[in-house]
């Protein structure tokens, strides 16, 4: 008789997706991880756990570290203020009123807020609370595979209780109840899939005519696009490097692989420190791009034996390659804020003839028979997820976009969306940007009557055609 | 039996769109026509003209300006080396040959050199060459209302001579043609339409099922938006201040009204030379992207009593009220770098009350009855147009983007395009963009197989779906 | 019986320092003076002149020009208000009561207002104003050698009238009166020197133990440094570039030679605006801070075949050679911002196999045998003062700092200064300052006496150390 | 007969000066120290220590966690190859043969090593390595006042050593010097000292005609100054909000108290990343600067309520007071970057009614009583010193410029320098810039004879005079 939300975690386990809100391993949580890798422990899913409520409805590594993470998600609150307002006009609307949402998705203190928010219309929710109120969180740091199936599974196959939303992150979870339990499946009044892999996945469902829900693609709004690329990666490349490395920024030079928005943000970041920055594209128009923002646009080896730091953010594969890593200088420090772990060949530095020798936590020198290192970041997965924390403020942006897809999803009169993959409409969009304006004090200009006239606009928006980026 | 391509200009007379391409008066023509004002002078359509080689198929201001604009051309040519490559390689191809364009176009040393190269493949034209080689002018600064149909018309109705393809900027030789020589539009293979306007008008004639014709919007093509908007304002903002007002920009308090491209370029570039800059929007997505980079947004009552420029670039109007004006400060410079001139209302100056002094060519003081001026520049035209020149590489791009979609609209096969509005396909755009990388030395990458293949790209393009921007 | 102030212009004739007062050919002038080349005309010394009001103590080159100049000072004014709030205080205190200044200086709209501030506190001036309210000028563009020596003579063989202060700018006027009128030279009170060149003068005449008269090196104080070489030259640098060449600055390749004040504004506006520049030093401490601010420092021989522009701040010689030059890319613009006009070896490319082409006023084509071109702008002289227009703000610094140091020389108690060269005290640097913020509505925060006392400062300044920059 | 180089340090005890190599907790360990706080443990003076090697001769926390402060020391030596190229030269010349230097400075990897550098020119030394080869090092982490004087003392009070050289940082072992031991004091051949407050002492010590040593002004090098202030802070100020808060820049809102080059690195650093900064000052020269830059000059007061982060770099004391603090809003963030701990008035915070919780390492929360929180960083102590590192680079900087300043005094002839307090020579400060170019692959150009010749200048330098900064 539970209506939970319940939120197995992906943690960082398979990162093919760009999507911020995957991960952001806390720098301190990491930090402490490198002094504690020494307990040998019992898996959290052989403990007995209740929480100081009473419910063991629940499965964490340490129940008993609540009270730190409290402590963080009143931090995160500070900043998530957006998300706060949304939440005070839904208490009043209860727009999710009798949705039982299953969610997949990382697990920190903003997300656990964000999920906290999306909670709360559910009074039912509060009343039984193992960790944070009124979700049921199956999750922990270091799952194993098994274990990460274990828990998804947990959360769908409930006794008395059943899903009729999904909220994901990859496609994982959308999987597994598509695959095993088909019957929930075809209950299902929307998905809202928040990943590139997952919505890529989406897509080959709906192509294959074997999608039988709408499903929302928000990973692809402006707004979230806009903060999980260029804004967040901006300043966690920035973050990242200094956490691992103590790097000082000016005078370094630094080859950036990709000029996407992700690409973007880095080089304008390290530019901005002082840093020589080179860009290696495909792409004409990126190219074109990057060169009227004053980058040269190279071939990654006309630079390779120069610069001091590389940084991938393509999304391809084998980006940097082994002969690369051997023309590298000593000390070059080698990266990735791209969308999958494959973008450096970290397979080909796993040769017997290079020592790698861990010098702090996530971080590896690979050591070159001649003495040259390399420095290898997070052994080549995401930078920004694993040496760097998402502000808030991101979190909030994804969190919020989510909730309205939700909300747009569940109240969406019949119809309205057929069994296809639906991008957010521009109007949620800028709502998701406006609810976001006042933590910044920004005054919105208002169109007067004749203007908007003029302008072939509605007053209240949306202000431009859907395509708009 | 002539088979010239035909320029007839509109020189800002009606500058509805924010095309760039439509004018540019070069800085020193205006400083010219400053001192030359006085000259009374006959109406060039009244002159006998004829070129040094013969022919009077031209009507111009002062042929003998011509050795001067020659040179102008010469510094020009420098900056377009992709339109040269292009024309190289189409010498070999020949893809225009047996077309016959009529254009209605701004001319300018660049606008000319553009038409020249998109001329030479037919070598007819170099026969008869009134101003430039093969190619018939009929324009003038100053041209009136009147004077501009004349032109327009001696372009179309040309005995022995049947255009055949649309070359047009703002649909005002469209609309023309479609109007006094139906005959003559239904055999027409392509419009090539540059302007925000010309576009507009397009769909609306499509919309009403009267487009009979193909015709491609390269208003729209990611790599002219860029140009025109983002990297060309960038620019000509700090240009067109300095040469009419010599304003130090350092400290200097600006308001930029409207945050979209041409909004971001001029934020960029007065926040980069010292100005405090503050925007206002109506869109909260871009509201939120100028706070992320650094700008307070504001509503335009908050500031106006304390800045000292205020700058327009929404493609609203009435956007500066007299309200606004009556509260500015003293020696307020107030510009317009959007679409249309009805940004600021300058019809409400144009009191009895108001004293208005011409200082410069272009600039006015508007002085109100106790003392205080107001700076209006270009009498609240475009600026970038007006006080400011377009650099060569912006035109280079719109003119390589204008002769791939001739080009291809020409030599499609039948039934690619039917008888509606298309934007220029992708990977032409990226081939703009290609030909313009080798002026700044950059290198692409290219895919390997296996990059190709993981990605589910073809090697060669297009690398982006066509929404992407 | 006059007692005018006088200031005989040296119109970049001689620009050897780089004092940015000095000059500034407004474009506009510069434009118009493009196509009044062809006048034929008298030399104003022949010519009878007499102005509005019928006096004829002055000589210009065209009197009627008056009200266009006093169009451009009434714009100047708007940006001078630091000036017109100290002349206000000097109306009360007339500091300048009884002094005879004779000046040699640059005479643009902004230097005319700026001397008509300081001419103010002499009621008897404004009696018989020939150009400007009680000022005799006597100055025109395109002074030859002989003029100028024949316009330093006349201000200062006066009949009845004895100049007591100097105020110079490149030492001339204080070289003639020491060398002609060595007793009036003796009676001097004070000589205020604005350029790099007159105080280098001033130095060695000190050290020969000549120079009878205080004087005070007004061109090291601290604020108009920063104004005349940082601030200034960040702006007029992409100004000069654009007015003479239009080029796009985004994605330009650009070489800055010395890593100054000039250089740094130079390379920080480049840099904003999407240049990509390399700097070259012959200092290592500035050249690691090209390196901290994100430049590559090289040598000029390793970059000069790639590079699109050049440009030289290094007050050194023969820094860009006809080796360099030859080895320049087609079309590569070459100037200069530094403090003389060999920095760049133009004598070596007035050679018979070179054609020169002067394209537009201020821009001549130097063209190789193989049809190469480069682009050289003024003739090599200095960019800023020839090419663009120094922001009256920049001359109300500059004049404020003189206007101060004439009062202080004229003012201070006897033996406060001997016979020797002078900075600026600190305190008055500071006041300089303090009187420009206003225009920035800047407040600056109040030290309370607690404050004062822990810090050992007065409340009210000097706030550093003299050494302090 | 030990002749060790002895560095007890001062581990952020009285961080007085703004020298920045005085100390570095490196985030990893203040991270680590929040999980180790339950250790309650014995005082280092009272363990029996001994090294791998047998060693005694030293005093710290922890000697097995030597092999984690050596890989530490490894990822420094990546960055300090200037200090490595002077090793080298030193190798040869031996240029400290036969001094005796003790030294009281902050430990972290990178001063070790720099330490380390400049031990190896005793060969000596390397017998009797205790921790680090051939230094004696006495220092741990959480010193108490008393502990400190205790290290002090066994490093100048050892049987059969007497130190003829100091290298100080902040005073304190030159004072104890002086006062406890003034025969040792008499017989120092120099003093090196390298922060503000201890340069102060010197100068104090100085006009009291009681210094008999010549000394040597470190702090004001103007490479040292650029790096330990503007280069620094430019990427501490980012890393420390970071790491302690994970705020994102964008959008937020911050004033910064004091446009010294602490305040210009902060300013800079946050509006690149998309903050709106605003600054006070008290100079007006400072002021104009921040104008220009493009900062709006305000009052604390008038900001207070709207800012989200408030930083000082004043050195003055009480500049945020409980009266700013009782008006900052919900969440505002307030540190300290400036010179000294009482920047920040944290004593009038230490108030009953208000309540503080500590939320992370360094980060307190102070909740007034209707529930606001101000979030302070570090205590009010600078923040660059306990929240983030100092990179390797800049230490680099300094421990050569302390290595020459040590090899002039040492070697220089008799008679050069006195018994006061002098600026390092401009050659050597140009020396420490050349020697850390390379590191940066950057060429300096070098004068031809004629240009030297000039310019007046020797072909090697000092370049500029000695007050030019």
């Amino acid at each position: 008789m539970q209506e939970f939300t319940k939120f197995p975690t992906k943690t960082g386990r398979r990162s093919l997706s760009r999507s911020i809100s995957q991960s952001s391993t806390d720098s301190y949580s990491s930090a402490a991880s490198y002094t504690d890798s020494s307990d040998d422990e019992v898996s959290p899913r052989e403990k007995q756990q209740t929480n100081s409520k009473g419910s063991s409805n629940f499965c964490v590594k340490n129940i008993k570290q609540a009270e730190f993470g409290r402590r963080e998600i009143e931090i995160a609150e500070q900043d998530m203020s957006a998300l706060i307002s949304l939440r005070k006009r839904a208490q009043g609307e209860k727009p999710l009123a009798g949705a039982k949402i299953v969610g997949c998705t990382h697990i920190t203190a903003q997300t656990a807020l964000a999920k906290q928010e999306r909670a709360l219309p559910h009074p039912a929710n509060s009343r039984d609370a193992p960790v944070l109120a009124g979700v049921a969180v199956f999750a922990w740091k270091g799952e194993s595979e098994d274990d990460f199936w274990w828990c998804i599974d947990r959360c769908v196959n409930v006794d008395g209780w059943q899903a009729n939303m999904i909220l994901d992150d990859g496609g994982d979870l959308t999987h597994w109840v598509y695959k095993k339990y088909p019957s929930v499946f075809k209950k299902i009044r929307g998905i809202v899939e928040e990943s590139v892999t997952g919505v890529h996945r989406l897509y080959q469902l709906s192509k294959a005519g074997k999608l039988c829900v709408p499903a929302m693609n928000v990973n692809d709004s402006v707004t979230k696009q806009k903060f999980d690329n260029l804004y967040c990666c901006r300043e966690s490349i920035l973050d990242g490097l200094k956490r691992t490395t103590d790097v000082m920024f000016g005078g370094k030079q630094v080859v950036v692989c990709g000029y996407g928005e992700v690409g973007k943000g880095c080089c304008a970041a390290l530019k901005a420190l002082g840093a020589i920055v080179y860009v290696t594209e495909i792409d004409p128009i990126c190219a074109l791009q990057a060169c009227m923002d004053g980058f040269r646009v190279v071939k990654l080896s006309e630079v390779i034996r120069q610069v001091d730091v590389v940084i991938t953010c393509t999304g391809n594969k084998n980006v940097v390659t082994r002969e690369h890593l051997d023309r590298m200088k000593n000390s070059c420090i080698v990266c990735n804020m791209g969308h999958s772990n494959t973008e450096i060949d970290v397979t080909s530095l796993r040769m017997p003839e290079l020592t790698w020798e861990r010098v702090r936590s996530q971080v590896d020198h690979v050591i070159w028979p001649d003495g040259k290192r390399v420095v290898l970041l997070a052994e080549g997965r995401l930078l920004n997820l694993s040496c760097s924390t998402v502000p808030t403020f991101v979190l909030s942006i994804t969190a919020t976009t989510q909730a309205l897809a939700l909300i747009e999803l569940y109240n969406a009169p019949e119809g309205r969306y057929k069994q296809d993959v639906y991008l957010l409409p521009k109007k949620m969009d800028e709502y998701v940007a406006s609810l976001h304006l006042p933590s910044f004090d920004a005054h919105l200009t208002e169109l007067t009557d004749d203007q908007a006239k003029y302008l072939g606009l509605n007053k209240n928006g949306p202000f431009k055609p859907n395509y708009y980026r």
